[in-house]
């Protein structure tokens, strides 16, 4: 070869690799076969998936997968928290690793769509990449995240902030954490090993199910996630006087129940008070005495409030605290309020959606911006690496449940997305 | 005695014995340290009363009772079915018994009161009349019936309404309703042959403690009992979709703990939408499944409405069930209505009512008419005899717990139109 010919090739290889790369795609065919194979470890007689975190199930799954990894140009290995962790080379030394995760432990009686499309594209993607003999400037490692059901523990091991008393409790199976991740190969002993810095990872990308009817409704193939809602929960309990329901007049009633109606519905005004996709719920209710015959005493209700901005949930819990207190005063009961949990917003990062904007837009697919409402393991990559997220449509919105569906393709077409997602961050990230 | 003086005695007789009578008064005091006694049978630590049906405190305590009626002219006997009658002769042959009844079985912690001043005020009354060697016409039955709390076994028994069946049921205590009646003396395979013909008693009339505030908070002494209410109860199941509180917007939500919130407010605006001294409670609500992240697929709640008039009862419902299924169809859930339980009102006799209110106003008592919103054994007379109730005051309205109370002077002023009422059936009734 002449130094010509060899200096054309050093001016060209890049563009020539984008253009290859750009129309590039996963094998779809095969992807949806290997979907349909993770039906094998786990179903039952409903037809749901009971293959929970570190349940034999799981664990037989998790060997079908570190094989499939390797025909696939990864190299499977499980870390310390029995994340199962598949990584290729990258081209330029010393760069920091792409991370594209999900999860495949179910809910019991669950799907087999959550979680399980993020990994099997990810495992594709990979497989596109080897078979077309492309190889990324960074190193890329796809994670099958341990326990994203029962708590994500595999991605918060990363994070560093699984705290050594959590190995001691119960998991959806019928381990404990500790037990589980040591049953999958792991090493609960040496869980701090796992913690990662600001830098150990290049960027964070999943595709997930949504879990919600919008794209469905919609049919818009592709949800550009603009971050991570923020959740807050309370228990609010409402104390008025049981009695006889049927010698209290109804003029001389402090009924807890009735004044908790008027609560339920005045949190559902404030909520859907103001533009914006922040949502509202009282999901729990429970009754004392509980009689047909005894006016309520107490209530106790739970309110769960979501928002891509934690300071939207603050303001919006305050209005909803003054005016319940005002409806209790109105009707003769006392109301408090205990703040149980909460889960700060991870907004993703802007570039990130971009990529994934721009990589629906190249392959002819819609997209929309939106929250995601659930919960996901690239919460645990805050503050460590930018966050992206991919949705494809679940239909009805139905989730953690048998009948929960995403068609083969609207998963091909995620797939897609992803491997163009991840190629964009490969040019583009540190 | 001269045929003169013996005829200005026919003349004179009735009107002096009533101007006796009307002067004659019960020995309140007496009638408070029986009231007291009675604590000695099953006060448990919290100061309230466990003596339940068929119970060994339940058990000692007609023990007590029979020997204290022996002291009060009674002769007491035990009847197949567990009530024990008291019974004084009455001057005229071939009447029908006045009857004066209540119960002293408690609900589990229940209070000192409900049942167990009616029933020592009829002894302390019939203790009275004896002392003044008043003889009625009428013979007059002190009846402690068994296991009004449990379900008015006692006095159904009277009614011929207990079922073969019901003998195998638990009752509040240890035993079946069957071994309990055998361990207080009744003899529960002759049941059948406990039940009244009309004509079989001239008049029911059962003092009790009004278990509502109205009376309390009104400082009236005497409630004239208009009827005990009729009641009906409803099942109303709400169903919507249960649904991810995070990923599904409030405007796609099917949200049954919504709905039901709305209907709890509704029901109420129309019970107290008409005058009236109706009521109508939910008491019990069941949200399914009941998670503070998952939106309400299901609520269960209850549905009593009590008024002395059921068709009044029919109306009120006839709106509620019309009114909630439109809230139904507006929040895209459905309703549906289960009747499970009714009971028919039972008017008090006109004539009764009046002996009640003229017997207060006699005595320099306050009184007001006023439905019983609670069940007493006198429905079980229905039918059989014309029925009458008196009412003293519950302090607060406190009632089935430890602290129920009635002061000492207003058990007096009770027992003291009681005694003066029953004068009066004597005059009045055949």
């Amino acid at each position: 070869m002449s130094f010509r010919i060899a200096l054309l090739w050093l001016i060209f290889l890049p563009a020539f690799a984008a253009a290859q790369s750009s129309d590039i795609r996963v094998n779809g065919e095969r992807l949806n076969d290997t979907m349909q194979h993770m039906h094998t470890f786990g179903e039952n007689a409903e037809g749901g998936s009971d293959r929970v975190a570190y349940s034999n199930h799981n664990h037989v799954a998790l060997s079908y997968l570190a094989n499939l990894m390797l025909q696939s140009g990864l190299r499977p290995q499980v870390d310390v928290a029995g994340n199962l962790v598949g990584r290729r080379a990258g081209r330029v030394d010393g760069l920091a690793p792409l991370v594209a995760g999900s999860h495949i432990d179910t809910v019991p009686n669950g799907g087999h769509y959550d979680g399980i499309v993020g990994v099997m594209s990810a495992i594709e993607v990979a497989r596109t990449l080897h078979e077309a003999g492309i190889e990324l400037d960074h190193p890329l490692e796809v994670v099958i995240w341990s326990n994203e059901e029962g708590g994500k523990t595999g991605s918060r091991s990363w994070a560093g902030t699984v705290e050594a008393r959590e190995l001691d409790l119960p998991s959806l199976g019928d381990k404990t954490l500790g037990d589980g991740m040591a049953y999958i190969g792991g090493q609960p002993e040496r869980l701090a090993e796992n913690a990662r810095q600001p830098g150990d990872i290049a960027g964070y990308i999943e595709l997930h199910v949504e879990q919600g009817a919008i794209l469905d409704r919609e049919q818009i193939d592709i949800g550009v996630v603009q971050g991570i809602v923020g959740i807050k929960r309370w228990y609010i309990t409402v104390r008025g006087f049981a009695n006889h329901a049927g010698t209290t007049p109804m003029d001389q009633r402090q009924d807890a129940l009735y004044a908790s109606a008027l609560m339920v519905a005045e949190i559902r005004r404030i909520i859907t008070g103001e533009p914006g996709s922040q949502v509202g719920t009282v999901g729990r209710l429970d009754v004392r005495p509980g009689a047909p015959n005894v006016i309520a005493g107490e209530v106790l209700f739970s309110l769960e409030i979501r928002d891509l901005s934690m300071d939207k949930v603050t303001r919006l819990f305050a209005r909803i605290e003054a005016s319940l207190t005002g409806i209790a005063g109105a009707n003769d009961v006392d109301v408090s309020f205990d703040q149980y949990y909460e889960s700060p917003e991870t907004p993703t990062d802007a570039g990130m959606q971009d990529l994934v904007r721009e990589s629906a837009a190249a392959l002819g697919l819609s997209s929309r911006d939106m929250p995601s409402g659930a919960g996901h393991d690239g919460q645990s990559m805050k503050g460590i690496a930018p966050v992206g997220m991919i949705f494809v449509p679940s239909k009805d919105g139905i989730s953690h449940a048998p009948s929960e569906y995403t068609s083969p393709e609207q998963i091909t077409n995620g797939a897609n997305v992803l491997l163009q997602t991840i190629l964009g961050m490969d040019r583009l990230l540190q």
